[in-house]
């Protein structure tokens, strides 16, 4: 089976076909092995951190990430602290840092920013989030996560919850679900719905979905359970947030309903939205996340630089 | 002799018996060769810096010591620059950095963060400096540098100068000291003196000690001198801090009646505790004592990580 | 052939020989090869990359050199974020920092840092850009690449454009080009022309040289035009800056004039200086400078550890 990822860009979840999201998988999991060998695969190679918006956890994920396969990193975590402020644009700033680099990491409040920066480099680009549209390696690592801990996907009925609409995550991971043959139940309040576009793709890929209001009346149904953040200043209202955010706070309570074998899932970070006496269940995997984060980042940088 | 760090974590002085103590100082003094043989013996270990508050010194040490060891580091350094400021608990932060780390270095302006972080994660902590009580990794510098430039500490009358009440260097090294046979002597405007609960411990080790203001009228009985910062803001007058100020600047005048043995430490940074003029005299260790510090930092590391 | 960088520190030009400057040219354009092979030749090495002021271009430059051979590097981007904050100056900085690495890399916005850095250390400083008046590896990349992309130095007739006056790059630059046998075209408006200084090194060298104010008025006679910023905020009225600004647009109506082995030169960030239509033509080569200076930097530090 042929590497699909040689060379490539990771600019959007939509480029990838089943198959090369199956092929990220399996290589996702050898990375523990990988990690606990200290592979050093990627000892010649430097991947270019650029961060133009602060996450300390994705930045940290890829870091790690290049560091356990025996990579170098150099970059930069603040737009500000950059040489951007000398009004270089970002065009320019990128072809300065492709001399230096194997392979750029971009975060960016703008979008499209990733696609626009692999337009201009020779270099391979990996998008670590940008805009509100896209965010591929955290949807790669939501897919990753309910694989292992699940053991499969089809066939599976997941529950996406809470701010649908304006979040990159959900945006990202939608396309992704869609080439699986799952249900999905989408709970949010009506302002904070799925996109019409993702709701699109979904019909136009045969998967099976509803919307609901209340996490209660469907928790029972759900063999995976993915939480979002809602941001209040989404809201016209403080009244208005506070009667939602009363919907989605998951706890024993709301839990009560559920089956013992609901995955619970977050991007992270959480505010309220699961109460951390959750946290000690087994099903709470909002916490390992992270670590099939750090496999299929690893994963993804192995494959693009075809050294496995 | 079995390693008493192995997968530990370290918090306070307090945690580690005398024998503890010497095993990483036996281990510390091996590390000078370690360093220049050029270690690889942590190339698969990956060391997350956590500083909550920036700390250019430690943060740096920490580093080198890692890296001279052949380890990697991921991290941030600051508190401001992190996820964090979308909400996220500390405990939280944590729990997805353990994912992409072997151990976890923290700096905090907050009492007990470094305890409660080893209270929730898996791999080991080392407390980089928590609120106004510990900093045990610079006790241990401050001691293995007494060893390596006296040849031994039992025996010796060591003065510590300053503020001995508000900073938490002081307050994580007079445990070590105690562990040992020497005289200590607290020279200390009465407002800045010794916390109880030092005092207490000290009497309850057996060491004798006696309280001082003025440097001049101890001076000539000292080995070790341990200066340290007065901060202005402390004192109630500006005439108050002058007063104080002007007692505790070591010069040639002030260095008069001493030995010329009289060993001069300060965990820096100083600013004017110490004039220039002295930096000098081959007894004045303080720039030697980040080299103390990087050993005790490697050692600290190869040992909790069991790999000599 | 002695190699004459070992141990030695980087601060100024001025400070090497056309023999030196040559070995450095000749060891940089073996690092392509090196880059490739993965070469671990500093692999015991730390560099401490201490930029007082933020430069992500010169900073990662750095960075990339010393891990494309194997070393480690360790510092900081900010003098804010650093412990100067506390009170400390630079001198004691330096000293803690010596002890952590073998190498410090320099950057201050104060005029002679570097050379105060070298005063005061025993390991090796490298000039990163100081003040108004140094930065001699952006000279010698400059360097590099006209040869680099020309084959040779001697009898070119080059052209240096833009403020001459204020910019570190330009002042840096001129004492290596003064080292050979060219011709030099000064173009700049009056208020931004060459520091007497440095005609009068010219003359002392023999180089050949005119002062004029319109680029179109020579730019067929260069066989390499050196663009620089030129920063409003020098200029008494807007008015007279936008006269200027308009002179010193390069586009494909300015470069009508000219040969079309006409090398384009730009030390970057670039505001307006350079068109963006010109960008795709083969010898605009201001995005093959940061290549050179990654070469170049590795060579420096490379003969610096004389390890070739």
């Amino acid at each position: 089976m042929t590497n699909p990822f040689a060379g490539k860009n990771v600019l959007s979840t939509k480029d990838f076909s089943k198959h090369d999201v199956e092929y990220l998988m399996e290589t996702a999991s050898k990375m523990k092995d990988m990690k606990q060998d200290g592979s050093k695969v990627l000892s010649n190679k430097i991947m270019a951190s650029m961060f133009l918006e602060p996450s300390t956890r994705t930045r940290l994920s890829f870091d790690a990430a290049m560091k356990r396969l025996g990579g170098q990193v150099v970059g930069f975590s603040d737009w500000e602290k950059s040489s951007f402020h000398k009004g270089e644009t970002l065009s320019d700033t990128l072809r300065v840092v492709e001399n230096y680099a194997d392979v750029v990491v971009l975060r960016s409040k703008y979008e499209g920013a990733a696609r626009y920066a692999a337009s201009i480099l020779e270099i391979p680009v990996i998008n670590a989030g940008s805009g509100s549209q896209e965010h591929p390696t955290q949807a790669f690592l939501d897919l990753a996560c309910i694989k292992e801990e699940k053991g499969y996907i089809d066939g599976l009925t997941i529950g996406l919850c809470g701010d649908l609409h304006y979040g990159r995550t959900v945006h990202s991971l939608v396309p992704l679900l869609a080439r699986y043959d799952i249900t999905l139940v989408l709970i949010s309040p009506e302002s904070l719905g799925l996109r019409d576009e993702d709701k699109a793709s979904l019909k136009e890929s045969g998967v099976t979905f509803k919307e609901v209001e209340l996490l209660e009346t469907v928790i029972g149904d759900l063999d995976c359970l993915y939480m979002t953040r809602i941001q209040r200043e989404r809201f016209p209202s403080e009244e208005d947030y506070r009667k939602v955010r009363g919907f989605y706070v998951l706890n024993q309570d709301t839990l009560k309903g559920a089956s013992d074998q609901l995955l619970l899932m977050h991007p992270l970070p959480r505010i309220n939205e699961i109460d951390p006496g959750v946290d000690a269940l087994p099903q709470a995997v909002y916490f390992k996340q992270p670590m099939h984060g750090l496999h299929v980042r690893m994963a993804l940088l192995a494959l693009i630089f075809d050294i496995l």
